[in-house]
């Protein structure tokens, strides 16, 4: 009886990660774990679902976070995560009082989106954050800006700029100019800067935030302050050190300077950007944006900042923190476009063709010594001719094919096939291991 | 204005994983990923979220799959994957055609059932599946043996058992026996034999399958064959060899053994259980469990099989294979029962105490060197007092604190503390990393 099929799709706004986007991506984030771990941020993991209560908070508007939202078995409202600061927000109310400030995580997990969906955007994505909270120290702020450094080098990046900004330096040229009671309306505008150009924005705050020309233009030529940063620290101190809250954030911006240039980060990598808001109400000192020089257009790869208070819905123990979040998708389109993705189906560098069925476990042995040295081998699993397997091993970008039949094993050898040149060696079994880790080292 | 509090809590069945019990997770998601990959697995991803119509199949009952099943935005019908292996099907049936056969993929995600929570399992875990389609290939099928051998090996486990059976064993058993249109209701009692004993099974088989007394005890006779695998295999092939799927059945086995004895395993790691069917439909050949010999009522922590056809609802595209999951989650559990858990809060080893605040990009100078060399390090972000930030190491469970403040600087040295002797000793500050990376390897 033949039943009519299921037609096999995602949803919309889903995708399936195949091989070769798979592999790639996996090995981001093995490298953006090796180096929060190597700073000392440990992993935590929350669930995906969550009381919508505590998703939603209380100002939350469902609409604003698209949240997939429904009733569980017993009733309960429920939702995806939409993001990990929220969860960790919750985390941490439950769980500081034992594990103790400050505290430093990483998380890597999906969360999900109702949104629209756009060009390279999808529901589900993998957010990487990390943050370390229960702590106002700068030192926290400047080890941000060395992990989003030593991250973007890890992945593979060498052209990058790490934009900062400190939202009290903002809040006190405001106030200094007398718009402290438009701050929020101004901020809105100015995060369209980049993307709306002057004009715009200046139309805008005229508009919507209801301020003189002549005041968006002031706030506009500070926001838009060139040179290099000692040349704009020093502008900023000079024209409105006096305002505390201009001078501490200009202070704290310093010493995050000096401190990365002393820990050994190039200068061109850490720019400050005066115009730089990120969002509202969240971020409350420091302030993070790393875009790719090479493509700046796709945003913020790695964007964060510093907050009073995380857990303040939660909580009444008062945990301020720093920390950002890596756009790992983001990133991994971008390293599409920029070519810097090796196109590999495989996992495995060595393929055992199964040329004699009869010496399966010859082969399986030799894998598993080769395996035993650090090499990752497949052994092709049917007996075919080799044409066909030496076609597979193409095809998934195997490095090395290892053939022996009833002549080499008669002579104790291997047959070596360097699948790039195609070009054959004969091997002695005893030396196989020790020549293909030599090979696959120097491939 | 003090709102009222929204109490941080996770939903019945779910679990925070803090990082005593995230480190380990990951250290296992990890190990499983090397093992996997070397022997060429690869890695795929599918969505959280499926079409509801695709994860329950045809004849699928929600009640069972205890499914998160609700309307999306766009009045789909959609539900949270219950397994992998549904959704393998599904990606399978889309995207064969260009990813070529044999195809070998590992697939480690999470998973929701909302079915009711017993001590150690939760309506949320981490499936760690790996299989191999597009071949019947008894290569394949021994393949699975070596991967949950050096699985286990590689996960810290040295006393564990495979128990391994072929559903052509069973099949041809029953059919020899006459009780071939009987084989599903056996099969089902037969799978409670380990759980509910050998009277109480019969009583089953006699009232629910439906067989005479003696036909119970011929069938329990034969799944209780005691002895050696060669023992086993002799008598099996003796007595029912003449019925061609026990007779094929007994020969996938027997190659099963030889060859990973060949390949290394040792004997008593692989053990064959006439009793195991695991399961009703789904299995057609070589079924996997694997029990810890000091654990064995936790059940089985990596179980699998051979399968004729894997998407046969999606795709008229026939696609045998075989594969096995690990029991990610149950053997933390057991891990933690048996304290093979190494209790640590922090994945660095080294702290360097913040002694001098205006030393700090001394410190992180330090820190960047040291991890350069390989070694994970964590600057203490504030300046306190020396006593609290080593309480804070050793409750971390750092093994090494850095120190230096104006008179080490002043001499070119730091002190470096053994955190379990609390011993210190001078190092040149020229010759730290070389001294760190030795400290932590004899540790």
């Amino acid at each position: 009886v033949a039943d009519k099929l299921i037609e096999p799709r995602t949803l919309k706004g889903f995708r399936d990660y195949p091989p070769e986007l798979m592999i790639p991506r996996e090995r981001l984030m093995e490298k953006a774990r090796t180096v929060y771990r190597s700073y000392g941020f440990v992993p935590i993991d929350t669930p995906a679902l969550e009381y919508t209560e505590i998703l939603l908070g209380k100002g939350g508007e469902e609409s604003d976070k698209q949240l997939y939202r429904f009733k569980d078995h017993g009733d309960r409202d429920v939702a995806l995560r939409f993001d990990l600061t929220v969860p960790f927000a919750r985390f941490a109310a439950q769980h500081i009082g034992k594990l103790g400030t400050p505290f430093k995580r990483y998380h890597i997990a999906p969360v999900w989106r109702g949104e629209n969906t756009q060009r390279g955007r999808y529901r589900e994505f993998v957010q990487c954050d990390f943050d370390t909270i229960g702590t106002t120290s700068n030192a926290a702020d400047i080890e941000v800006a060395l992990v989003i450094h030593d991250l973007m080098r890890a992945l593979g990046f060498e052209r990058f700029q790490i934009r900062i900004n400190n939202r009290m330096v903002l809040n006190g040229l405001l106030e200094t100019l007398g718009l402290a009671a438009k701050t929020k309306p101004l901020l809105i505008c100015l995060d369209k800067l980049p993307k709306d150009g002057r004009t715009a924005v200046r139309a805008e705050m005229i508009e919507k935030a209801g301020v003189e020309p002549q005041a968006a233009d002031q706030v506009l030529d500070l926001a838009e302050t060139e040179g290099s940063n000692q040349e704009i620290l020093d502008r900023l101190e000079r024209d409105f050190g006096k305002n505390p809250k201009t001078g501490e954030g200009v202070a704290r911006l310093r010493q995050l300077l000096d401190v990365s240039k002393q820990a050994g980060i190039p200068e061109a990598a850490i720019q400050i950007a005066v115009a730089i808001a990120r969002g509202l109400d969240y971020y409350t000192g420091t302030i993070y944006e790393t875009f790719l020089s090479d493509l700046p257009g796709i945003g913020s790869v790695c964007s964060g900042g510093r907050y009073d208070n995380l857990a303040s819905l939660y909580t009444k123990q008062v945990l301020p923190g720093v920390g950002a979040s890596l756009g790992l998708d983001r990133l991994l389109a971008a390293m599409e476009e920029l070519n810097l993705l090796e196109k590999t189906a495989t996992t495995a560098p060595v393929l055992i063709v199964q040329f004699a069925s009869e010496r399966l476990g010859d082969y399986q042995r030799t894998a598993r010594e080769l395996r035993a040295a650090g090499i990752a081998v497949e052994v092709f699993p049917d007996a075919k001719k080799i044409g066909p397997q030496l076609a597979y091993a193409d095809k998934r970008g195997f490095r090395i094919a290892l053939i022996a039949g009833p002549d080499e094993f008669a002579k104790g050898v291997w047959q070596v096939k360097d699948l790039k040149s195609a070009q054959s060696r004969e091997v002695p079994a005893a030396e196989l291991a020790a020549d293909v880790v030599r090979c696959v080292q120097t491939i």
